[in-house]
């Protein structure tokens, strides 16, 4: 039985991760840490794991979490960056599923996170969790750097196109809708359900925090030089993420829907629906799954990728399980194969 | 054209207070006070008034107020009763659409809320702004505590009833469903749409503050001695407030749906709909229109009142307005007679 | 491995029974009918059980559903009966999640549901599937009916009361609130999300089809005489049903919060909250749990309980997997364990 | 007074309609048609129009509509072709917010329609009731064909630049989303609440019906050539319609924003937000005003337009109202002032 901990546990992503690693047969959550409700059962802050759990909340300790296999954190940014290097001396494992080691450099980092970086030596040797395209370095790695929900989503709908070269990588958009658990569980009147609900805004514009991970993993699958603009939007959903990306049709003709579907024949989490669908975020409703449609308008000289997730699994918790379960050398599926919860 | 003044402008019912008064024609409103926003356009606060009023923010100052006609309160409970007693003074009638003056009893009140009353001798003079119940003393009153939501939904679904003696005053039953603005506009984690949405649950029991205040005019229509349990639900909805009224029938065979129709034949807002109908929330949305249906269910001895309002008008701002219509002696509809707003 | 038949699998309840049997490690899914859908694979007209299930729709037929050790029924009412006798006779299992096996007089559902019924001398057999009530005929049952939700969620709550003679049963009141998914997937223009969302209504008065069974089980608790005010409502939820119920307290002082957790210390899906709680509809998403609240309000001489379950899953497809365990001999929580999903 | 008439009036165009006319000054709605409510009580078919009109639906007829002076058709795409004739033979000025009078040519009709047009005249005559391109026209048009509520929501956003020669035309993209209003009434189950909530889709890929007259008033503004990708998308919103519109900037450095007020300076329902500014559909919730945004992103090459309207207001009832105050040469606000409904 692996040990793990989850250093952050009340917050949307924190419950998430919980309620998946309560059905995984390998692992058992020993340390589960919150300032907030230190002491509390768990099932007492987060009612619907009542009968599901026997844990209680602990205050964050280095020494407690050091005893675990691998631990993840569900932080606010700057906390994992604080925590990793001792963990990692002491040979745990550390998957972050903040923003602290998804980007590559600690300038860049403290260019759009206004915080110095307290760890960039571990900064460089952690590789970034989207395991379709790192799988190989995700095994292997000491810290993961778990990635955001819009870069997962928007990343996974170009992949095939950017690497094989079809589309113009100079003029690629990301138009992106995400459900409200994005925005975190912190008390703010904007997110309001009297403020949110029959409502749809964007937002971030025109630079949000997404957007350097996005271009770095583009610019390695394109080998550099790649501009994309990314415009996150906000609709009245609680889960669910929603991608419709655009790029300029670069190469002749190519059959894309047998591209896609060859690309991602092996991987368990993507799904390519068939020729002529619209993926639905609801049908990944707390599934890791991605699901995937292309289309190619000719006349416009266009293609179009649909792209859906759910933010806080696939986008969140539920990537940060397959990362683990890739650490571990266990099936990539243990804990995860259950259905959406549809209707 | 008659001056008033708005203080709290820039929660929920101060929003609508001004959306209602914008396209009133015999009211202009000259002071409209916000802490949090002085000095700033109401319009860059409340994006969905530009073009439609070009007042700014003020800090709320007893001068500028008493140059008003009317002055309403728009704000926590607390605050009405620190500045009516100079207004009053100053001839500036007033409507506290808060809590400070609903109760006529100053011991009863700091029992509820908890805090001493400022002004109890004012207190005493103020008339609980239920038209259907207390026109005539509105039309007179210097203070005006305007009902609560829940309050005004049950009380005029149960009037008809307890006023003739239909049913057994000792054990009515409110069960009572509101939308997520009677909540209001602070930022607490328990009012998230992502908590809020697709889920439903009861609240405030055993005790609600709008309690006494229900029973206080239940017990003046039926001479005392009445007693009712009161449960307030909250449901995913932005507006609307809906009751389920329960009484056991006491008085012999009479056609209820006569007697409602006739009691509320001259009431402008008071709509009894046809025989076998089920109010939706929803036809009253942005209108200040109260609609009932009542019901006999005999081989059970109840009769149940199904009665819906929307929270912010009929459950606050529009009858705030109404108020202000009868004390100035204006035809009570103006400024309250468009349509709802459906779908 | 137990083979299953399911009969109707492409309306919510059986969507969500095919949800639940697909994590289900004892029982395999071996016929699934749907008129409409007949000969295409499931996964293509749920989308998401993609990957979760290679089955195909058939047309509903006697022959193979004769080979399956259990078939449910997720059917229109007027179904099941018309299949059952068959499948009985050659020693299959049935349980009906529809309302063919609900009443125990063929006279009686004849009057409610409009159409004689087919098979009498199978009704007088069939168990009411409420296992908290009737465990152990479930276990031998050849037709379960499983309750209605409503029914489910109301009576759960009024049990413990009941049973020990603490209320007085002619004056119960039970004020209940559905999400969308208990109308079915029928396409209706009352139904619509542009009807529903932001709108409160109830509906079913004076008479509504789950009156008769939630008497019925409540004569059989109390000997007879019961008196229940049953008004169901409509809230804008996909999944949840929240019952506010309210008694007449008739014995003298209990600790009802103890009798409560005493009634239900064995049973793996009631969970009685700590005094003081108000259980909310999605702290159950997804799962087959129903959490109850109890409340003595002293002065108005009255006890409340709230009830909370998924319609779906305690009130229809989880109850269903529920008593096929009981009835197999399998433990109770077997594919039933997973915690809700929250938010 | 100016006698209105509308045809299908139990839509939600048509309620919207109604709406909006029951407060306008100068109109008197005289006959009002709907062939499944015909005979009764307008108010009793849509509560929430009780106490506001006496009115009752008729059969539709030639010789009532024809003593109108304005006749409304918010009717399926294929009833307006068929009246229209003896109405503007009759000298009836007619209004049709369906997709009849809306592309110029009657081949081009026929592909997206799939109906043979069946008054090719009247159709080259017809004004595409923009009126923020077209107002002059509209001026002293017979026959006005409304916009649909995606090409209006877009093409606001596209005009100054488009008009100014400011963006490569060749390579628009418009991303939009829309409440479900926008769906209609008719019942079907993929516009239920149970399948639409915390649920996001895109669809019409890669052919929608609003992308012919997107493009035809393109090419007006850009004097021929121009190419768009137009991807609708649907969000749980009653109410609302969101475009987010990317385009390649063509021509050197000028002051966006300065541009866009003076554009729509005098327009009296466009209004471009502040810098920075992101607007939000709920701003214009019921009222008949556009809210625009505008952002170039430099180093993307690339400006960004954001564009709300409220579906059934300026996407449809409101907009015809405006075009209905042209023709008359009253003043175009006229019925159309009241601040939006928000929250």
């Amino acid at each position: 039985m692996v040990s793990a901990g989850v250093v952050g546990g009340s917050g949307y992503t924190g419950i998430e991760l919980l309620r998946l690693l309560s059905g995984h047969p390998e692992v058992r959550v020993d340390v589960v840490t919150s300032r907030e409700n230190a002491g509390r059962p768990v099932a007492e802050v987060i009612g619907e794991l009542r009968g599901v759990t026997d844990l209680r909340f602990s205050e964050p300790s280095g020494e407690a979490l050091q005893r675990c296999d691998v631990v993840f954190f569900a932080t606010p940014n700057g906390t994992a960056m604080e925590m990793a290097p001792s963990l990692v001396e002491a040979g745990v494992r550390v998957i972050d599923i903040g923003a602290d080691f998804r980007l590559r450099d600690a300038d860049e980092f403290e260019r759009w996170y206004e915080m110095p970086h307290r760890c960039p030596e571990l900064l460089e040797q952690a590789v970034y969790g989207l395991p379709e395209m790192y799988r190989g370095r995700i095994r292997e790695a000491s810290v993961v750097g778990n990635p955001g929900c819009y870069p997962t989503c928007a990343l996974l709908g170009f992949l095939p196109l950017v690497e094989r070269g079809l589309v113009a990588t100079d003029s690629l958009i990301a138009s992106v809708v995400s459900g409200l658990t994005g925005a975190g569980r912190g008390a703010k009147t904007a997110n309001l359900f009297a403020e949110v609900n029959d409502n749809f805004v964007a937002y971030g514009t025109p630079q949000h925090r997404h957007h350097p991970e996005m271009r770095a993993a583009l610019d390695e699958l394109a080998g550099g030089g790649t501009s994309i603009v990314f415009l996150p939007h906000r609709a009245p959903m609680i889960r669910g993420m929603h991608a419709s990306l655009y790029a300029r049709r670069s190469a002749g003709e190519q059959d894309l829907q047998a591209i896609f579907e060859a690309r991602y024949a092996d991987e368990p989490f993507v799904d390519v629906l068939p020729s002529g669908s619209h993926p639905e975020t609801r049908s990944v409703r707390g599934s890791n799954a991605c699901r995937l449609a292309v289309y190619e308008l000719e006349a416009e000289g266009t293609i179009v990728v649909l792209s859906v997730i759910d933010n806080l699994t696939k986008g969140a918790a539920g990537q940060a399980v397959q990362n683990m379960n890739i650490m571990l050398g266990v099936d990539e599926t243990v804990g995860l194969s259950s259905a959406g919860l549809v209707p």
